[in-house]
């Protein structure tokens, strides 16, 4: 409040107006203009002479209609039916870190299903010196944490892997959200039931169907797993696992159990059919890598991109996107206009936290041309995000997960963006 | 991760179910329970043998069923219609930090308008060296900051200055809301214009019939104040002003103006009625406080209350609640639970952050007797929140607006709890 320096009027900076000396090159026609004829200046708006809508007819607030399709969509191809498939996150339309749960990914295997929190049950059983059984009221009564944290599917960008196929960074990066979650720490419960020496694994999965069998490491399991009630503050959605779901930090999506009913605790890994036949990488040479669990420091560029072109012309542009990773905090982005050649550290909108999303900007004066853009994210390792070569030298083209490559959007001379690969 | 001591094998605790001997005292029966004859264990659940729903039908996610009490509520005797009302956050059952926007509180003075993104026109005129019209796009293009803010009516908790008034946290504490902003600082607008040196207010206003025109000095317009966008990365409901509001951190919510129109630099305050009629604060020798624009420190336990009652009985207890200073971040939380004679220590959900909400727990053994139960905010000023008593000591008993006292809810044997003033 008392730095002075702030204090000063400022002089004018014509960012938009372009007539400073400073400015590099032309600058935007229809940017900013001196206050004169328009007529929703000049005339009375229907809505500065009548009243609008009263808000308690309401009580929980939707998305204007103009937003309608800042929506969670679905690739029609990927899944058979509705009943076991996916759904991605606008992020093209998002700003920020925080995804509302309404429009936040999601993935289920045989519906969302709906239960009430008193018939809620959560076992764990197995190696224990005592088998326990949880009302949800139960959970409530232990100490509770918040953590902000990114949930990524493992098949994120999967498509990709093969070439560039889907153009909108919702299809191609949308399988991720970042929510504030509340819930107890497993390693609270796991106290409670007393774990015996030889249990050196959790399987754990969800009332549903399909119950998405997983099983996870104890050393992980004692670590920083949430049994999660609340997202963004609120209870979670019926589709992300009311009311109780496994968050697994940094970890791929599929491990973050919804509708958590058992844990198991166990000496060896059950082998299930969600970490076997599913989940695994498959190698050029046909071996499979598994208990690939963490998710690598990833990024995208959500404006411009294909979902969100420029429609405003040369001069002043706002590249922004987001940045994560399962090994710890973001350090930094850079970002490319042409393909990689030189790359430029994007500013950072916060410092990054610990397995959660952090937003980027790069503020950039457009000159028109056509550009190949990028992003490069680097984690508290000290790891660099690999271009799609680097990947395909390790991994082959085999396979479906864990695909963390650089992703490039080509945007052309008329502000439109598109899905392209660079050698 | 390498923390050994994490990966011992915990031994059981039985936090619940009481047999450990550190215990104090007696503890829950009907809390956590050996696995047993429960008919949701033993017997197959519809929901674990058919399909659930498939998602892609409500591609925006609304709250499951069970939670359609968790909504916005007004007060019907404290504003004579909806086109000027107030709706309040459900804080009782929520949790964490972030208030989702369609739960978010918001007052509106002639309804929720609707324009869209491509009529929207934001003036800066007045003590400028060249006035000029952004158009929604316009702003796109200007560096963006996101924060996380706390956005507070001045007369929130306000019909509590006569006394135990309002049966609810949501009612005597929910004119609050907690979320990541997205926009463009406002420093930046002023710079583009060039502000005239004898400028030092601004005068802003919205485009609703209300205009709701307040007066902000300079000095605070030139620190942190956002011309915003986006709320919780998405953006803002018509009810929270889309699309674009004005973001005043610490302030009261008045001055937060939604759908704005105009910002008029200028050598003097205006003395709106919004700022003098209104917002001002009576004093018991007839004076009128003006210009209280900060938000002193405060904070409410959510839960228990007296929409939050105990239904488990004795033994563990998570008492929770939030915490905030319009000057600063949270340093601490004392909660006690006799009425202010003795505090303990709360513990905060994470670090507090400057003019945003903390979250805080206590995690307590609840022997079964009636609490009186308090909160007391203190922030990075070194102030502390001030109990009823020492409040109407300075300001009296007139007042409607800045109530930041110490509330207290009677939590009886029997679990419920009710507003109550201890003297």
């Amino acid at each position: 409040m008392s730095d002075s320096s702030k204090h000063n009027s400022p002089s004018r900076r014509q960012f938009l107006t372009g007539a400073a000396a400073a400015g590099a090159g032309a600058v935007a026609a229809g940017a900013a203009k001196a206050a004169g004829p328009d007529p929703l200046i000049t005339e009375v708006q229907d809505w500065a002479s009548s009243f609008g809508d009263g808000v308690d007819v309401t009580p929980y607030g939707l998305p204007i209609q103009f937003e309608q399709d800042v929506v969670r969509r679905n690739v029609e191809w990927l899944t058979a039916d509705t009943i076991s498939s996916i759904n991605f996150t606008p992020i093209h339309a998002l700003d920020g870190t925080i995804t509302p749960q309404g429009c936040a990914f999601e993935r289920h295997h045989s519906g969302a299903i709906e239960m009430r929190k008193e018939d809620y049950r959560l076992m764990i059983n197995g190696l224990v010196d005592q088998e326990l059984v949880f009302t949800y009221e139960d959970l409530e009564r232990f100490p509770r944490e918040n953590h902000v944290y990114f949930c990524e599917c493992a098949a994120n960008t999967g498509m990709e892997w093969a070439g560039a196929q889907l153009n909108g960074a919702q299809f191609t990066h949308g399988m991720i959200h970042n929510m504030e979650y509340t819930g107890v720490s497993l390693r609270t419960l796991l106290e409670e039931v007393g774990v015996k020496p030889e249990g050196k694994w959790i399987y754990v999965e969800g009332a549903d169907a399909s119950s998405n069998g997983r099983s996870i490491p104890m050393e992980k399991a004692l670590d920083d797993v949430l049994v999660a009630f609340k997202a963004n503050g609120e209870a979670l959605r019926k589709e992300h696992g009311y009311p109780v779901r496994l968050v697994v930090p940094g970890w791929e999506g599929n491990m973050w159990i919804k509708w958590l009913r058992r844990i198991e605790v166990k000496d060896a890994p059950v082998e299930s059919r969600e970490e076997t036949s599913k989940y695994t990488d498959n190698l050029a040479n046909g071996i499979a890598r598994k208990w690939t669990w963490v998710m690598d420091a990833k990024s995208i560029i959500t404006s411009p991109s294909p979902q969100a072109p420029i429609k405003h012309g040369t001069g002043p542009l706002v590249i922004t996107g987001l940045a994560w990773s399962g090994n710890g905090a973001i350090t930094g982005v850079d970002v490319s206009v042409d393909g990689g050649k030189n790359w430029i550290e994007a500013r950072l909108a916060a410092p990054g936290q610990d397995k959660a999303m952090t937003r980027f900007y790069l503020d950039h004066n457009w000159d028109g041309t056509e550009m190949f853009l990028q992003a490069r994210a680097k984690d508290a390792t000290g790891y660099v995000q690999p271009t799609k070569t680097q990947l395909r030298d390790v991994r082959g083209l085999n396979s479906i997960y864990h695909n963390n490559c650089i992703q490039t959007w080509w945007v052309k001379e008329s502000g439109e963006a598109e899905n392209v690969e660079v050698s």
